[in-house]
Parts: C-alpha cells; structure tokens; sequence
C-alpha cells in the first residue's frame, strides 16, 4: 500500500527537507510560497486544519459552525506535490543533530526547521484557573465554551421551572465574566451581550435573559491597550450600549470554580472566560537558546534564533524586535503571514546561497470588531469606528478567509444574521454535558 | 428575573397541560400542530435541538456540519408562545398519578402526555459491543464517528511516515466494516466508500486511501430488505461499483476492540459502525404497558397504551399494527409525522369531548440514498433508481429541513460537493484524540 517514501530516494534524495511545525498563518504561508522550490516540505500539526483564529470567537458564541473558519490541511495542500502532512505532536528539537522528535519517539532530520507553533493563553502563575476559565485558542476550546455558554442558560431556565426560586444561584448562572480586553475579550463580550440581550430575548418562558450581566475585565487603563485610547473609549462606549460592564484598570485576584475575585470584590458567576495574556509553546524550550517572557524565542535580524542559521521561528512562537518602534511584534495574523513570507525566500536564497536582506515588518494596520456592526480600526495615523470599520473588517476577514466555499458561506451567513439577528448554530452537540 | 411561573397561574391555569417527551419528527409534529390550541405544552428534550436524522450519515462522513441538520428547538417555538422548551431528561412516568419524573427528582404532572422518545441502536444481547461499533443517532454520535474515520486515515500516513512498514496493521486501519444493510448502513458504506477513492484520493503522500477496503454485512438475503429485492441488488451494484464489498446473509457473531467475526471469517478493522436494529427508549419500560421485542409500546388505534387514554405514544416508541399490511410500521419520519398529527387532533377532541376516527397511515413510499447521485425508491407499486431517484430524495429532503437557512445552505453545499466531489467538514475539532 506504500506509494512512495518521503522524501522519494529516486530524484528527490538531494532536495532539502524543509520540515514545519504548525499549520496556523506563518506555517502555511511558508509552505505555500515554497510551492514551485526544489525542497520536500512535512508540514507537522497536531490538529488536520488550518483553523481561521480571528473568527473563533464567532464559532464560540454560535454564529460560525467550525466547518466555515477551519480547512483540512491536506485539502489546502492536496495538489501541491512537495508537501507532507503530517498529523502529530513534536515533543522535542535537538537543534545539534538537525533532528525533531515526535511525542511518540519517532525522529525526522530536517535542512531547514521552521517552528510556527503559535501561543495558548497564559494563567501567569496560574494554570489552575484554566479549568474554571477556558480560554480561546481551538476549536475544541470554541465548542467547549459554546457548549457551556448555552447550558448555563438551560440550567437556569430548568430551575425556574422545577419551581426552585433560589434568586442568588439564578445570578450566578446568568453572570458573565470575560478577563481580559484585548480584541478577543471585546469581541467576546460584545458577542455574549448580543445574544443574552437579543438573540434569545423571546426565547425563554420563565427567565429573562435580558437580565444577564456581562463583565468585562481588563488591568489596563482602557480597553484595546494595542490601540490608541481614543479607540478603546469608543470600544467601551458601544459595549456599554450593548448592555456590559467594563472594568478597566482591575485585576483579577482570583479565579474559583464559579466566581472570581475582581480587585477586592466576589462576583459569583458560572461562566468565566478567558482572554488574558498568551505564552507561547513550550516546545520551544528545547531548543536552548534565550525565550522572552512570555516563552517566545528571541530571533535575529532573519527570524533564527542565535547560532541556528538552519532554523526560523516566526509568528506568535518568535520574539522580534521591529527596527521601528524598538518593541517587539505582535502576535497577529499579518506578521505570521509576512514573517512566513520572508522565512521562503530565506530558505530560497539558502538553497542558492543567496544574501537576503534583513525582516521588516509592514504594519498595515490593526482592528478589532465589538459587536453587530461595530468596530475600531487602526490604519497608520488613521483612525476608524462604528459601522464603516465593520464594513471594513467584514470585507478584509471574509477575503482572507481560504476556500471559496467559505467565504461564501460566511458572507451569506453574516447578512442573513446582520438582518434577522439570529445564532443558528446554537447548538449543544456533546452529550457528555 | 421571574417573568411568570408555567403554566400561567392566572388565565393559563384551566387550560389542559400537555407534556411531549421528545424532540423528534413525532414531537414537533404535536407541538407545531397544537400552535393555536387552548393548551399550555412542556416539550422536555435531552438535547437542545431537533435533529434532521435522514441527514445524520452526512455529518459522520463529513459532508455537512451538525448546523446544517439541526435546529434550535427554543429557535423553533420562540414565538408560539404556549410552548415551554425544557433541555432535560424524564427518568420515570407515574401514569397513575399522572405525573412524570425527571432524572433529576422533580416531577411534573400533566394533563396529556406524549412520548416521543425515539430508539437507540439494539446490540441485541450484545450491548458491550457499542464501544466497539458505534451507532448513528445524535450529533455527538455522529462526531464521533467522522472523528475516527478521519483520524484512522492520519495514523496509518503517520505510520509509513516514521518508516513503520506493518502491512497487517496497515491493513487493518484501512479497513472499514459497516454492519446492517438498512437504508444507514447502506448510506454509510457509500459515504465512506467515496471519502477513500476520491476524496481523499490524492491527499496522502505514504498511503493510498483508494485501497481502503469497505465491507458491507447484512443478514438479510438481500440489501435494504424494507424494500422489494429488485432495489436491493440494484443497490448491491451501485455499492460495488463504488468499491465496497457487500456481504449478504452473513451474521457478524462478534465484535472486538479492532476486528469483527463475519460468519466465522475474523476479520480486523480499526472502524466498525453499527447500523443495524433499533431499541426503544428504556422509559416505555415505566408504563408497566405491553412492549414488543423491539422496547416499543404497543399502542391502540388510537396510539395509546391500552388503559391510558391521557398517554400517546408514536414514532419509533410505538408498535402500531397497520390495519392495510397486518404488520407493525416501520420507524421512519413519515411515521412520526402523521402520528403526530393525529394525536394533535385527539388532544383537541378531547379538550371539545369529540369523537375521533381510527389512526390511519397513508404510506407515500421510502427511498434511501446510495452513493453520489445514486438512489433507490418505492412509491406505491412504483420503483425508481439511479440519479432520478437520487434527485427526488435530495429535493424532498432539502424541503423537509426545517429553517431556510438551513434549506439554502445545505442545497448550495450539495450542488457544491456535487460539482466538486469535495468534502469540506472533514475536521478533527476534539482535542481528546
């Protein structure tokens, strides 16, 4: 049943083996670049897709179903002859030998590394509290929030109707708690005010969902700290509109199992979100050489680490310090995908030993949406809000979106629910609930 | 947050109190007929949609998503106001005191009551073969399935990968066994069939899916024994065209962790799905009524269990005699439906004292799906096969889906993968694999 081994013995033994660790944007822009180079690529993910990130928040709050935002990898890749995927897990780089290791023992030798393994989100000195609040990075994580987002509605819903009149148990199950007010934590809070306030407005017989509370937390002293203040004041106006409480240079103590610690005060809540502070993966910490942090490898000029020449870390794995601003980049789509552009044509001009100039980053901008037709956007000294910048953000993420089919889709489904206002996907599909 | 108690203490409170357990086709059915009837409804489901089971085998095989298929049931009722939708489980019925009891404890009384509770698949004696053979009924069932199907693909690339060359273990995870040649079985087999030779066809660098081996086991002298043999082997041809081997008269006598024995032949594969037989809901069992060898309540002309003219059973739940063929209906959708009108009527007849004719089943034929653009099926003395057929299940069933989004999305989805042969959902979205 073996069609052929990898990289073929016949004509392709003498081809470099580019071997790249994570399908995410700076993975799969590498490999999609190297399309026509004389190199054999293993494309390495633990997950079978390319999942869209900045749209997660949309399957979590049951707008999106996963099949819109996420593509089978070897679907991307089926006619382009040069790569293998491979579903799995790397467990440790031995940077000596030019060898990964797979968690199940097995070694490849690789002439060029690429390490795209993106970041989960950080509890800082606290991962207990990840189970009493998921964070936001797959879409196992998307359909496990959807799922306990919907239930919790059920549960109160169920109460009432038993007859059980236990007033402070209905708030709990009704508090919501977002930590965290970047971009994930305003859309997220935005997206659960949407549809407690909205969607399921007349959807119940004995609660009111109306009466849900939605807590935004954030350390900062505004919202979106990435963006200028102007427009994290703005963020904070609309969502204030949509019915959430921002808490803006709060810190949250403590998280328990259904309640957390805001400064000094107890909100009892069921659900607890989190959107707070990423790290990187700690398959990084075997290659040695310095992380920053938050566990990112600290990258030269051409995205290698010191002393590994034959490897690139790119996106949210890679500490870079842009030239302009003396800060490091940060982790979005668009550096991903220009740092994997660049890592091509390295490993091009290598493979000619060609000189490449040093990365620079092109910042084209920044956005963030915060609730139905609204959002901010940063272009150079341009700034935007409300409706025109969703316009704008709807247009750039539906573009981007790989495979027509999903772009299409979404387009459709994002009109359909810009004018009915309807969560179709609202839909609890484990039963182990 | 109380907005009122259920029914309405104050003008709801004579209006008959009518408790439906169950979801399905059988009832909604009742519920959406009762819409402007005197009645206050509790329509109790463990799950927090309505699932458009003919569809199901397309989620385990990737070609849509559960939003597709399945519809909020608050979404459906949001605006008839005399439903409650409650996402529980009923663990008792005290048809004595009229009253049933949910898992939980708490108990409800009614004035009507119908079970609508659907089956399981039946292992006959054999129930610890589930974990071995998976059946198809909910989403998350279906999840599963598309998850192993997909995931065994990935293990045998990875094997050859890593330079394992175990041709037995290889072939093992390539071999797929579907055991029962009902419309299901026969369903699955065809899926799975087209997902190895040509989907998945050119997306593997080490295997070559088209040697998946796919075997069809039914006990039956001939496929889809509901229907006239000519069907039968008409399907037979089409599977084998399609490459899967179909064994009949064949009895499986066990099923393992990874092989199954057909007859007395062992044969090893990595996925076994289960198609064949049904149980009823254990809940008949609280009735203390008559079951048959399937679970079902054995129902009167009037579909209720005899002594309790307040209880109706339908859809899969029911053993109803037809009067025309002598023999007891067969658990389809049409089924459910019709005897969920008629019971709507007997509800409000009662409510007007008034008398009412015998349940009777107009039979519109059955049809199943066999692979891309191929079907079987009976309308009255009629048959049909071929792509004819197969255009007259997809318009009916694409009318039947209830919702247009869905309706809209799915049509595009088929003339989509039609054109394409692709299969865009074959995502692994659990992280526990």
């Amino acid at each position: 049943m073996v069609s052929h081994s990898w990289p073929p013995q016949n004509q392709g033994a003498k081809k470099p083996h580019v071997v790249i660790v994570g399908g995410g944007f700076g993975g799969l822009t590498v490999a999609r670049r190297l399309r026509r180079a004389p190199v054999y690529i293993t494309l390495i993910d633990k997950a079978n897709h390319h999942l869209f990130q900045p749209l997660l928040y949309q399957v979590a709050t049951a707008s999106l179903s996963p099949g819109h935002i996420a593509m089978p990898l070897r679907a991307i890749f089926r006619s382009q002859k040069n790569v293998r995927v491979l579903m799995n897990r790397v467990g440790e780089i031995r940077a000596q030998e030019k060898k990964i290791r797979l968690v199940s023992g097995d070694e490849f030798t690789y002439d060029h590394l690429v390490i795209a393994t993106g970041a989960r989100h950080s509890y800082f000195a606290h991962p207990e509290w990840e189970k009493n609040a998921p964070g936001l990075k797959s879409l196992a994580d998307a359909l496990r929030i959807r799922q306990k987002i919907l239930a919790t509605f059920e549960q109160a819903e169920a109460m009432l109707a038993i007859g059980k009149e236990d007033d402070a148990e209905l708030r709990k199950l009704l508090t919501f708690v977002v930590v965290g007010g970047g971009p994930t934590g305003v859309e997220m809070a935005g997206a659960i005010a949407e549809i407690a306030h909205h969607t399921l407005k007349k959807e119940f017989r004995g609660i009111d969902p109306r009466s849900t509370r939605i807590i935004l937390v954030e350390g900062g002293e505004h919202l979106l700290m990435a963006f200028p203040g102007s427009l994290g004041e703005n963020a904070r106006r609309v969502l204030e509109k949509l019915g959430v409480e921002v808490r803006t240079g709060a810190v949250v103590k403590s998280v328990m199992y259904d309640g957390v610690y805001i400064n000094d005060e107890l909100v009892s809540a069921a659900n607890i979100l989190w959107a707070a502070g990423n790290t990187a993966s700690t398959l990084l910490k075997t290659l040695g050489t310095p992380l920053d942090r938050a566990g990112r490898a600290v990258v030269n000029a051409q995205l290698s680490p010191e002393g590994f020449d034959d490897i690139s870390v790119i996106g949210d794995a890679a500490h870079f310090v842009d030239q302009g601003t003396g800060q490091p980049l940060p982790g979005v789509a668009p550096v991903a995908i220009q740092q994997g552009q660049y890592v091509a044509k390295k490993i091009l001009a290598t493979s000619r030993s060609a000189k490449l100039a040093d990365f620079r980053y092109w910042d084209k901008g920044s956005m963030a949406t915060i609730g139905r037709g609204r959002a901010v956007a940063k272009v150079g000294r341009l700034h935007m809000t409300g409706f025109i910048a969703w316009l704008m953000w709807s247009v750039i993420h539906v573009l981007y979106l790989v495979g027509f089919r999903n772009r299409f889709a979404v387009m459709i489904l994002w009109m359909y629910s810009y004018v009915t206002n309807s969560r179709a996907v609202r839909l609890i599909t484990s039963d182990d609930l």
